[in-house]
């Protein structure tokens, strides 16, 4: 009935991760062809020998070698900074996933009192299942497993983009179509790195807890919901720490620099200017590649945990269990070839074919997996099964799951497309949000606020029928797999989110190199498509987080054996309500914490414009290392209480209310949530393309509100300054906020189900 | 077992709420002891004849007639502007309740065909009620009413507003104290009129329609439900149409005004002052009230419905049925007597104490009704019953209720205490964000929106507590009586939040009859503290709102006969998460109508700055009618797009995705909606009174930020701006959607369980 065969699949997934690593490994090796200095501290670092640039353009009739030493140097300054921060957050999270780890496997292992007696399967009657203290054990390692993953898709992500920065400065001295293709081919590097790494690391730790689990699939794939927790809960520190670190660094650089002394954005006499281009590699890759990652293993474990106790997993039906994996293997070829549309079988001659050049990505790899979901839909699944849906069975036959899937799939496309809309500059809201600069800024963040506001409409009818259509044709293994379908292309989704950033660094480069006026304007227009992209890449993943922690949700409420989740009963509907405003109190926090590491980094750089002489004039160097220090310090010790909020909130909604309110809080903080992250990045990302769009001033309307420096173009920097927490901290760090709660509750629902509700068993 | 009999309830009923009246008739009495000037305009246009003032102070050297002269003429003009604007928007709603009085008929009327049979009861089983046609004729009447008693509400406030404005102006001559129990009183014959007119109305409305439905309680009491739908749909189109007036006319004053001729606020010379002194009657008063009311119509119809259908209803109880009237009664008396802690026994000194004393008036009433509420708790409910609880029957006992009403009371305190600390410049919140103006308008901004986000958290948490309580004592009908409790200290709730926009309008006069500096201060003390009662307002009015609107959707759970909404399954979430985005779209449209009506006042002050020579420098008149034509066609037209969202929405969800759907939807709009408006509300009350805590200059933090015009200063201003449509306009006219939603479902419930569902019917 299924083509294909048990021995085949576990041959083709690892082949196909293999595969994306090589595409990675060679994407890599065409970024290394363009040559930078051979200073030797920078070969060392990035682990690279390198001959002396050969080109003999001039720059500002300076001889090219210098400006190449300029830019390897800021390269070096760059990678050390971002290298320096992940080192001493990951000291910080290696403490914390010891003691999560610790009371993972207490709790769990006090399900059942640390008994190390096997006992009846819960779902698979009749059978006899490892015992609770086993599962403890499997899980915590999971967990530390999975955080691992993130960290290592963070860390890889990051020196990617700081190992191209400075490449794609130097070959937008050939012209735009060339810096392009090096900028998109290095976040092509970090996209197949990352998805081919973690669909790997969960093919091995499948396979090998199989040793121990045999034929128990359902304590299996228990334990492996651990991988997802550790996932998402070090993609949380990263998000929020770096999101905090970035824009410490970005708004105080601001406040002062372009402010106070009227010195362009990026100037080198900035002395917070290095840690600005830091916070870019540390804030929007490690932190995006951690985040992404966290979906990506989430859904998968969601989708494999609701089959193990389906028919495929009681039938022990190993191709069709492992039909999201094959999902994701599928992704990785198509997202392959779509790769080559962009950087071979096109070529970019101007600005104006940026934009439209990164959203034919979309729609290429979208068509392409539509017909790669039905091909492994029909050779990987028997034509009917049966799936779990909270105690019932429900029928459900193969091309119901090429429905789910692809509805998650397209669902994506549409809040791309939409996202895309709403903050490109190219369209008409974000031109009226910079025409409302003619009277001001307040005008300005009004008008910003409300197109934030209104883009929520669009992605959430888009979520909410990828929900209606996969919930109802395959219950929550619908939704898991439709979450699946949405990240299925997330190769791309990262590659041309990590564009933007690594194109943001190309201009700081520029700037700092003293390079011509020209190649600044090709950078610009790079950054101006990469902030769209970056605010794409933000729909995506919260559309793919709301239906991930949808999934996740229902297997929660399967695993703490809740029968329903009802609106008009008092604990859950106070869930609910005190769920909803856990986004607002989250994002209070980090907000309220960039705001704070903000003003101490203008004290330092006030400081050193004060104290330095001839700053200002360029006759000395500002001292960028202390600059770094204090977004560092900031960020680590801000990043704690929003982490404690999400990370205790689950725990002592569970242990003290119960199940039932932890549901509703799960579901209020999910529905809530999705709105404040949505309009979070739009109205961000659009403030921000405001801004570029009168800087440009490629219309006469732009001309008409520009240059940089009139009062239309100052309104426009305040409103982008607004925007910088809220499309790069707050907002992005909610759809992690919303997942791990649930994957969290998910993981501790055994524990919750046997002693959780202690208030309301005491009243 | 009841201490109250029949006859003694139907007695008292009616004379506390001629009680209230008085007192409020004695209050207008007082007020009107300060003489305007007996330019006969004006005493035509207020129906009272005065004599010439008799005062002998000197202002600027002018002399006081002339100076009295003034105010009076600009008073008549803020009057006759808010006449106007209010009967040209009447005009408007007399069509739509023509319309909307229609459709209740003909969508109830179908649900048994336009059958004038009777039936047998729903609830009340083995008895016959009257045809579903009746139901459908009497809600449309109730409708009717209520939307009658909303405007007059509103009117009533717009009138007492504008008479007290430039009296209270006169009285600041004398000291703050003075002027400080002007514009109380003045708040106060509002609170009173509001308070005791609704509770009169509905009292008469249910004896009129009892005449016909004689035993039918059930049928009664669903038709009554019209009542509450016809006074939260005006109060909408009050809210937002005023919301938006009011707002476009101050952002579009300030915008040219402040920022571009750099005049003072309320200048005369900007030709949109007059429009802006317009919007705080017909917006913040006029608003309000409907508001108000609308609440407290649609509480009491909630409790009605419930109990009709409990053993109150079935049993005959008469007075035990009347218990929420009861409790408004209470309210009246207790209300009554903590005025005159205000006006009589303590008398305001400084400016120090006019917070102090507008909080007491909150503890005062909280601490007296509680008293009230055991009384009637305990003298007009049998000491056991039982109430209907979806389909169960709940036995409850009558201090069970006590508690239910007290704490729906007490979390409206606790609200408001949180709503003032977060909000008044008392404290550090505020002058946090005043200090992050150091930095400019984006930190202030930032800090401004963190503040906000953060303010949700108690006023959630202590919600969800009240919600608990009163739910698990006493199910919906518990919610609803909570509700009660929260608006039983309504008329001083109204008292104080009338007071503020009163201060508002004396400033304004104060200003343009160029009157001392030192009376300008007064006013602006008084009008400090006004923000921080309208934040505290806007905050009971949110707060009741969540009660009022979950008993609302208990109730209309009920009357569809949905047996349970169960988060987990896809009908029902699509709801939620489609539920929980609407107070976004809302947000988006009426945010934008304020900006784009703005723009539209930015362009005629523009223009009359240019064109009318002198009038910069004070030797020409603008033309203010011009102006305050702007406001009310744009605001006009504004109002219905949003409107038509929220009125549209429970139709269409209704008939078309059914019950569970609409069920979903109700709760994701309540449960979001309740933090985007808190926020909101908070967020630009904050602002404001940041910028008020610079310009004051009092302590020495505020010395350092100033004074006016400096930076910091600047910055302010650009918050307080943005903050404007926030506080004033999206933010309160959210309470309505997420009421009016619930109630309108409520009355059209029969109608969608019967007919409903038409997509899901066709798939």
């Amino acid at each position: 009935m299924v083509v294909l065969s048990e021995g085949l699949t576990q041959i083709l997934i690892p082949v196909t991760a293999f595969i994306g690593i090589g595409f990675a490994l060679l994407q890599w090796l065409l970024v290394s062809r363009v040559r930078v200095s051979s200073a030797d501290h920078t070969e060392a670092d990035n682990g690279y020998r390198k001959s002396l640039m050969g080109d003999s353009e001039l720059e500002n009739g300076v001889q090219s070698v210098e400006v190449t030493n300029k830019c390897t140097e800021i390269q070096h300054a760059i990678s050390v900074g971002a290298t320096s921060f992940l080192f001493t957050e990951y000291k910080y999270l290696t403490i914390f996933m010891g003691v999560f780890g610790a009371i993972i496997f207490v709790f769990l292992g006090s399900v059942k009192g640390f008994s190390t007696q096997s006992e009846p399967c819960t779902y698979n009657e009749g059978n006899i299942c490892k015992p609770a203290l086993a599962n403890a054990i499997f899980s915590t390692v999971a967990f530390l497993l999975g955080a691992l993953t993130s960290v290592l898709s963070g860390f890889l992500g990051m020196k990617i983009a700081t190992y191209a920065n400075a490449r794609t400065t130097l070959e937008a001295r050939k012209g735009i179509g060339k810096a392009f293709v090096i900028a998109f081919r290095s976040g092509a590097v970090m996209g197949f790195l990352l998805s081919a790494n973690g669909l790997l690391v969960l093919y091995i730790t499948i396979n090998l807890f199989k040793l121990y689990y045999g034929d128990d699939w359902e304590g299996l794939y228990e334990s492996i919901t651990g991988y997802g927790l550790g996932g998402s809960s070090m993609a949380l520190f990263g998000r929020v720490g770096g999101g905090i670190y970035t824009k410490a660094a970005d708004v105080g650089a601001d406040l002062v620099g372009k402010v106070e002394h009227n010195i362009p954005e990026d100037d080198p006499r900035n002395p917070a200017v290095i840690a600005d281009n830091v916070g870019d590699n540390v804030g929007d890759i490690a932190g995006m590649g951690s985040d992404l990652f966290g979906s990506y293993a989430e859904s998968s474990c969601a989708a494999l945990f609701v089959a193990s106790i389906s028919s495929f997993g009681t039938n022990h039906d190993h191709t069709a269990m492992s039909y999201p994996l094959i999902i994701s293997s599928m992704g990785i070829v198509v997202c392959l070839i779509t790769t080559l549309f962009a950087t071979d079988l096109f070529e970019i001659k101007n600005v104006s074919q940026i934009e439209p050049s990164l959203k034919r990505q979309l729609l290429i790899s979208t068509i392409l997996m539509t017909a790669g979901i039905a091909i492994v839909s029909f050779t990987a699944l028997p034509s009917e099964f049966t799936l779990y849906n909270f105690g019932a069975k429900k029928v459900v036959k193969n091309w119901h799951l090429f429905f789910c899937v692809a509805i998650g799939l397209w669902a994506g496309l549409a809040i791309g497309y939409i996202t895309e809309y709403y903050t490109s500059n190219a369209y008409s809201p974000v031109q009226d949000v910079a025409d409302s600069c003619r009277t001001g800024a307040s005008t300005n963040v009004i008008f910003g606020l409300a197109l934030g506001y209104k883009s929520v409409i669009i992605p959430v009818f888009a979520i909410a029928i990828a929900i209606y259509v996969s919930f109802s044709l395959a219950a929550m293994y619908g939704i898991a797999v439709a979450a699946l379908g949405m990240l299925s292309t997330m190769a791309t989704s990262l590659a041309i989110d990590a564009y933007g950033p690594i194109s943001d660094n190309a201009g700081g480069i520029a700037e700092m190199a003293g390079m011509r006026h020209e190649i600044r304007e090709r950078t610009d227009a790079l950054d101006a498509a990469g902030n769209t992209t970056a605010a794409i890449g933000k729909g995506f993943a919260i559309g793919s987080a709301a239906l991930v922690s949808l999934a996740l949700f229902g297997a929660y409420v399967s695993r703490a054996g809740i029968k329903t989740v009802n609106v008009m009963t008092p604990k859950v509907f106070i869930g609910l309500i005190v769920g909803a405003m856990l986004p607002y109190w989250f994002s209070a926090m980090t907000m309220k914490s960039v705001g704070s590491a903000a003003l101490k980094m203008v004290e330092e750089v006030r400081r050193q414009f004060n104290t330095i002489p001839g700053l200002l004039e360029g006759r000395a160097k500002p001292d960028y290392a202390n600059c770094v220090k204090i977004s560092t310090d900031a960020s680590l010790k801000e990043m704690i209480p929003p982490g404690a909020l999400v990370l205790l909130t689950p725990l002592i909604a569970g242990t003290f209310f119960g199940v039932e309110t932890l549901a509703g809080v799960l579901a209020g903080s999910l529905i809530s949530g999705v709105q404040v992250a949505i309009s979070a990045s739009n109205t961000g990302g659009a403030w921000d393309n405001a801004k570029k769009y009168i800087e440009a001033g490629t219309t006469p309307h732009a001309v008409s509100l520009g240059p940089k420096g009139s009062d239309a173009h100052k309104a426009a920097v305040i409103g982008d300054t607004v925007g910088d927490p809220l499309k790069d901290t707050s907002g992005p760090s909610l759809n992690i906020l919303i997942k791990l709660m649930a994957v969290e509750s998910l993981v501790f629902a055994p524990f919750f189900a046997a002693h959780g509700g202690l208030i309301f068993k005491l009243l």
